[in-house]
This record gives C-alpha cells, structure tokens and sequence, in this order.
C-alpha cells in the first residue's frame, strides 16, 4: 500500500468515527472542508499559482438542503476505501455507477446523474487534502511522449527512445508509486499543444538531437500530463517548455499548465508548474520571422474580447506579458504552429524551436 | 520509397503530362475522378461493405465554377509529390498552410480555409485511388494498445506486453511501411470504445490472461486505429471484437468499424472491418445479467429516432439485428459500459467479456 493509500484510510476511519460519535452523543454530526468557489481562490505572487483560501464550510447531517450531500460524501468516500484496499483504479464515471442505487422502497437514487458525483469527488479532494489519482480515480488520458529516459511504469520499464512513431500513452494517472524516473539525460521538456506538431517534432527525432522529452495533451492537457510536467520539474529539475498557438486558447493552456486551474485551484499545489516557460508563439513572431499574410487569421469578437480579459489577469501583469498581449491585439491576428509550415514543414523543428531556447526568447 | 510511394509519383507525373498536353493542344484539360457523394455510394452484401460505385465526375481546367478546383487539386498534388520525395509526412492541415497563399498581385487566395483543402485531398485520394496515409498525410492520432504482439514501428521495437499502464500511442499512419507486425501469440483483438474501460481490462491484466491484443481509440477510432483493426484481421488473421456502449453511438462506432463509413466510402476497401463482432452491450444484457434499473438511462427522443433509422441500414437487416434494435426501443433504455460496475468493478473484464467470447454470444 502506498504512503497516501495508508493517509487516506487512516483519515477517512477518523472522520467516519467523528460522525458515529457525534450521532451517538445526540448531536448534529457535520464535516468541515475548504470552499470551493471562486469566492475562496487566489494568486499566490510568490509562488506564482491559483491557489485555494483558508475559507471553510460546514456540512450538517440534520439540514434539509445539506444532508443527501452528506450521505453522497460517505457513501463515495466508502467506495474509494474498498477501491484502495483492493489496490485498484476506477473511472469517475464507474465510481457514479458503482454507488448509484435506488434508496430502500423509495424512488429516490442515490445519485441522478455523474453532474451530482464529480462535485462530491471534488469535496472529498479537498477535505483530505488528496488529489483524485491518490484516491485511486482516473479521468480521461490524452497524449503521448517520447524521448531521451526511461520510465517504469506499473513494473514495466519503458525505454522512451524506442518507441517508434506513437510513443508512450500518457496514462491518467502519473503518481509516483506508479510511474517511476529511471535513467535520463534529457536537459529539458517541450510540451506541445497539438498531436499532428508532436508527430512533425518526432518524426524529425528532435528529442535526439536536442536531448530532451517531447510530450503533448491533444489540446488542454489531461490531469496526467499536467502531473507529469510538474514532477519533471520538481524530481529531474529539468526545464519546461510551453509551444502553443498563438491565440487566447493557447494562452489558457500555457496558463492551466503554469498557474493551475480557478475550478481545480485546491490541486495547482500539485499539479501547477509554476518554472515553465512559454516558447511561443509570440505575437511577435509573425515580423520576427517574416511570415506571409496568407497565413495569419483575424482576431474575432470573441478573441479580443478574451484577450483583454486576460491582460488583466494578475499572472499576466509581468511588463513582457503586457507587451505581448497589447501587440496581440494591435496585429489584430492570430497564429498556429502550422502557419510556420508556410517556410518549410521542417521549420518549426529545425529552426522556430531550437532558435528560441538557444536566444532564451520566451515569456514567464 | 515504399511502393505505393513509387505508384502515387508515377500516375501524379502521368496526369500531369495528359493535362500538360492538352494545354500544348489547345484542348481544354481534364481530369475524371469517381463521384464522392452520397448519389456513388452503396452497400455491398457480399464483402459486407459500404463502397463507392462507378459513378464518374469530370472536372475541366476551362469552367469558371471548376478552375479553382482544378488549381487546388494541383497545388495540393505538387505539395504530396514533395512529401513523398522527402520521405516525410504532415497534417491536413500543415498541408493547407504550405499550400495556401495570396495569388500574385491580386487579393486572392489559393485557399480561404481548410474546410476547402481537405475535400480536395478526398478528391486526390479517390482520383489516384490511394488512402491519406499513402500520401504522407495524417489526421489526429487517439488511442493506444497493449497486449500479445510486438511491433515494429518506425524502426524500433515494441513489446506491447510490456508497456505499462499507458500502452502504445497508436499513431495515424498504420500502414505496414512503418508499422510490422511481429511476433505475436494473441488469438483475439478486442477494441473497447472508452479509454477509462480499457484501462480497467489492462489493470486486470485481460490480455494476459486471455491471450490477446486490447486497444481502443477514444470514442468514434480514428483512422490510425480503423487501419490497424483491418490489418489484425487481414494479416493475422485474428477474430476482432468490438465493445461498446449499447445506444445509438454504440452501434455507430461498430458500424463504421466493420462497414465503414457512407463519408469516406472509397476507403471502405482498406479500412473496414468485415469480420467484426459486435461482443456488447447488447440490449438483452440488462435481463441476462439482472442489472439494476437505476443504472440504465432512458432513450432520448433523439435516440428513438436514430435506431429507427438504423433499423433500416441495409447493413442491419439481418434478423438478429432487428431483434437487437426492436428490443432497444421496447425496452426503452439505454446501457453504458460502466453500468456493468454496479455489479463489481472488475464484472466487465472477469466475467461479461469472457462469457460472451466463450459463448460465442456476439452479433455479426
């Protein structure tokens, strides 16, 4: 049994014991655990990510609008106690399957619909202090990686420089009793945001040449792939860099993978990588490289809008950041990876990437 | 240079010299391509296919609607032959950047937006009867797999018996120049829709157990794992099962699966699956394995309407197929995957699946 499998029990066993005795001392059992909202998140300068807030709130059993929260809480938090002492994973949505039953000779369920159970998961997250993948629930998995070391994963050792075109599946959950760092000379990670650039970066064996770790989410990066960012920063201290679009939507996910999400900010304490380092591409890019027209695209309504918005975001006030996103908006253009392609398929990896990094031209 | 690589140069050059002599001719050029739409399309009961009929379409060089067209296929062809030679590949829509820029000193350009390229990519593959993949061009990549079999891909080797919890990324070009099929013991495939429920069977070690290959492709499979499921049949010889939701997009994933598709009609010949067997689930699965009401989830007028029009597919006719869907809409439900948790976690893969392969209890 993992360290945090033991934690988790010996937590849970505590709470459960607290409520039996509150029950049977005639007395309101109630939990208490952080807030969630938006009212109880903020931006910790220092350590650069979203964060939760000290704020609490108190769920009673003896409240009408309170207490089938309350059963839903126990009642997930016992499936996940047999999942771990079963030592085995489940899908959120298996676990709302799992607990969803018809009460007694009622027609009420347990649960109506996973919109009812993710929540709760969630509040079991934050109570005690666990991320999802140390209960032992997976969400979905997305993205592969190839590259210069070597990973055990489930006992299996994995040697990331020979797996061909497809690479490794980067499975949902990346914790450390299960996926292990062997051997690796690699000097840095580049994350990319899309499937069909990773293949260009593989196909040219760019992780080779440049000793590094290629790695991609197909879009905003899945729970495991932002996990497994952050524990090559903080385990191998290796450099990450972030290759998005440039538009409002690349923005968020260089951000998601640096800040931590507003909705998830209980987990950026483990999941944020607060050192990667936005590669590109620049608004700047399009002069810097001399990109034609024909390949840029109008900002829309929606893009400016979004831009502004984030331009007031507090981890986008950094001088740099206002340069760029004000020059974003004066372009009045937006930029993807593949419009490099317009100089040469092979430039996006041969020059655009290795250019940057050896320049350090990148935003923080 | 594969062979295909060699035949889709030769017949580009040899189109390329008809049109180039009928300029020389003064005679307006022309190209005939097999009709793409709905009109060419039919189902074929002996191979069990959808495929594309004989229907011909002649585009000329001197029409205003069709010179366009004409230029485009062109410019798109010179780009391929480029791919080819270099012996490199890209995305459909890499392709659209290299290719698309601002005519001379007019305001025009060869392409506005890449929902103009890609039918024109079709037009290529129908017109020199060879698949995406064969011109170096991919789509997006889903999926993995692990299981019984190792593979050869882009030179290196893969044990898929030894990958993890994550498995091999299946990559979007499946075809045997870069991926071989070596050694392998595996006596099945089994293809599962969800990406949650194929971790659950290789957690469970299935493929270990029961001797075979599991993969999935994250809901509808991309064309990389279609390509792969039609190679296991072909090459190995090997029977393929498909697991899936029981509700109308269920029974799409398996349709497109084994007939293919009515979109992409002309690949049928490469990418359908003939031989698959739909394992599940089956709407009769509720009373066979006694599943409680409360976790199955009533039809959608939506999804009446859709398996009526599915009753009627010629491709499911045969009458277990019309007692399957007429007891869908009797029963009035629909069945997840997960619903089989409500019994155990692990239900799915120690007892449905091998008691439906062991009883052979499948439609075809």
């Amino acid at each position: 049994m993992a360290k945090s499998d033991k934690k988790i029990i010996k937590n849970f066993e505590e709470e459960a014991r607290n409520v039996i005795s509150a029950f049977e001392a005639n007395k309101n059992p109630k939990i208490t655990l952080p807030k969630r909202g938006l009212s109880n998140v903020y931006f910790d300068k220092k350590e650069n990510m979203i964060k939760l807030g000290n704020k609490k709130q108190t769920r009673t059993f003896f409240n009408v609008s309170q207490a089938k929260k309350f059963m839903q809480m126990f009642l997930l938090a016992a499936e996940v106690k047999k999942l771990i002492k079963d030592d085995v994973t489940t899908s959120i949505r298996d676990l709302f399957y799992r607990t969803k039953h018809t009460i007694g000779d009622t027609k009420e369920n347990t649960f109506d619909d996973q919109s009812e159970s993710d929540p709760i998961i969630e509040d079991i997250e934050v109570a005690f202090d666990a991320l999802r993948e140390e209960l032992h629930l997976f969400a979905s998995s997305r993205g592969s990686l190839v590259g210069n070391i070597t990973i055990e994963d489930a006992g299996d050792t994995i040697n990331c420089r020979k797996l061909g075109s497809g690479g490794w599946a980067i499975p949902s959950i990346c914790e450390d009793d299960i996926i292990k760092f062997k051997k690796s000379e690699a000097k840095f990670v580049l994350f990319i945001e899309k499937d069909a650039v990773w293949r260009r970066f593989n196909e040219d064996k760019f992780w080779k040449k440049h000793n590094c770790i290629i790695l991609h989410g197909q879009g905003v990066p899945p729970r495991g792939v932002r996990r497994l960012l952050r524990r090559f920063m903080d385990e191998l201290k290796l450099p990450i860099y972030v290759l998005v679009d440039n538009d409002p939507w690349g923005l968020y996910i260089y951000s998601v993978i640096k800040q931590g999400s507003i909705n998830l900010a209980y987990e950026s304490v483990r999941m944020a990588v607060p050192k990667a380092k936005f590669i590109g591409l620049s608004s700047f890019d399009k002069e810097k490289y001399k990109l034609p027209n024909a390949v840029t695209i109008k900002l829309s309504d929606a893009d400016k809008k979004r831009i502004k918005e984030i331009l007031k975001y507090p981890w986008f006030q950094k001088p740099k950041w206002q340069k760029e996103l004000t020059h974003m908006l004066k372009e009045d253009v937006k930029l993807e990876l593949e419009a490099l392609s317009s100089k040469k398929i092979q430039f996006i990896s041969e020059t655009y990437v290795p250019d940057k990094i050896k320049k350090k031209d990148w935003l923080e």
